[in-house]
């Protein structure tokens, strides 16, 4: 079972150990780093929700850095998906320390968009959560 | 909840999807980055179950590589504990793609090793699975 | 001379060109790698600003993804401070493609703190911006 | 306005704040990351002046390290177009501390050409400094 | 000449200065980073002697990981190619302390196969080491 | 045996097999990506014949770049030490294509400096090449 938020719905999977490659000149962790982190996992948890690998970052919502971290602290990162629109997803992202379960940044609106064939933003036509991986056809394509 | 494996007992935590930087020079994903992804989880996985940041890897037996995977992907990794030793932690881990659920590799025995305060293998203490993170201190160190 | 923005203040720096590493697997350009960009070359606005390498990111408001980027692309930084807390510097940030000078994104409110030998946010003594580097002792220190 | 060097006529754009992965296993700046960088740097001077995202490093003439770096430093790169050949561009390149204006490096010639559709050498028509971004098409493509 | 082995065929090419960027949390060499890096030795080592750049990883015996690495620890690769199989190359690998030749991880049997234009197993028809560089067409291609 | 250059005395060692993220946004061999590995195998080669692992790059002279590389190409460097100076070591640089053997790149002069506890140059009492390793302490430090 993953791991619950305190804020109910939110669940946690990707981990990261921080290295140094991870860190600022000043040896705590990148902010950018954490940026960075998160969109991946939105991007991964959007293309599970919407059956589309082809989803792009639109909007985030603002963001505020109340924990720092450091090497060799385990974070993770937790997503819910908040609203389905006609061609977007919005989800709530907490990035949090995995040991005193301290928050290190939230971002209540992450907003990915459905890209169609065309390239230009096109309906995905689901309106809830789905908790299992039965949205994206088995052959994903390259 | 956290995905089941068919096999009772392996949770998958860590994602990723599969970007331009993680392929060879023939567009199929590294087999050395799947190695280099599973070590880092079963890192983390080591870590939370003996609580102590100062792991080390041991011990890989035999790795199949069962199917490629391309970019754009999504794979995920995933652990479990199977033997607790005196000084040493094994575990059994499953690489997967995330939409068809088909088998990357899979590696029966990760042995890492707890190290103390001397940089030896130091007695752990622990003989079963926390699903909890009670066993690192809160204070976790720099 | 730098680029000036449409928007007076804003002067750019930094450049990138867009290679394969800094794509998502759909091909365009990172979310998460525009926002580690961006948030390095606050850090180095900032640090300048202050005369002070200890600096962190306390606050980003919100962001609008209004073009994306391809390989080939080239594109820049701008920064300009808007506003000398006590122990904060508020930045405003624009992302912009070389060529056509569209807009890629804007952050009206990067928020960097000035951090004291403790390690607390401490006094930085400015009201006003430097257009020189007039701040920082000769030596910087490791 | 961009930082001018003493030496008139080089602009400085690009910035680095030196992080732990810019490092030598000496915990200095690695000799091999100022090359990388002050590389990139020149190609993005070449394809704004040249008009073409085709272009290649031809030749680097001798470089001498004056100074080092260490992690903290902020550094930044300048470039100037010194030689309009009929398919080729030499620039001159400096590196210095942004801190201390301290020259790292500088080299007196880096030559790019400017290839054509069929991949070899071709006449790009310029033989002077752009101070614009008039030269390329606003559609760069891909 | 190559550094030869106590272990006699086994020949030692690639060569690596371990740098902040390859350690772990705990500042020793990660395991998945040398992992990483016999994978690639080996794909090199298999395309040389196959005549085919398009080969994959098929399987890799168990590791015993002997001894660590810090930074700034040079440390090289050797492999030698153990049995030809119809489809496949199995090679034997070591990775060593450059300074004092202490063995760092062995694996018995790593195992390549030689993959055609369609996309399959093919047979690659040697049976086998050669010493030159006499497989390979001189046009690699991209 | 290490492969020999048809100039005599330069051995290559490590190979690199070029993947998508060592390509410039044309798809070619970052120009900067070469300088970077030969920078670091010029290091390890004056760390093996002076018997220190505290060197630093001083001078490189001019390097004309002859040829191309592309992802999928396999190549080597090489490098013969040419002149022990008091303090100094200079090498000669070959990178070469491994299935053509057609040179990439020359550098007649690569300089490294011996640099002693107190951080500057220091004599480090050799004149002459040697072919083992029985120059460095065994233990090397971290």
């Amino acid at each position: 079972m993953a791991a619950q938020d305190t804020d109910p719905g939110v669940n946690f999977y990707t981990r990261k150990w921080v290295r140094p490659e991870d860190l600022n000149a000043n040896g705590s962790l990148f902010g950018g780093s954490l940026l960075r982190w998160i969109d991946e996992e939105a991007a991964i948890y959007a293309i599970l929700q919407l059956g589309n690998p082809h989803v792009v970052t639109k909007f985030i919502s603002e963001i505020n850095f109340e924990a720092s971290a450091r090497q060799g602290d385990l974070i993770e990162m937790g997503l819910v998906a908040t609203e389905f629109g006609r061609t977007s997803l919005t989800m709530r992202a907490v990035v949090r320390n995995m040991i005193n379960r301290r928050t290190i940044l939230t971002i209540e609106r992450i907003v990915f968009v459905n890209i169609g064939a065309d390239g230009s933003p096109a309906p995905h036509g689901f309106n809830g959560i789905t908790y299992d991986r039965d949205r994206m056809p088995v052959s994903l394509g390259g």
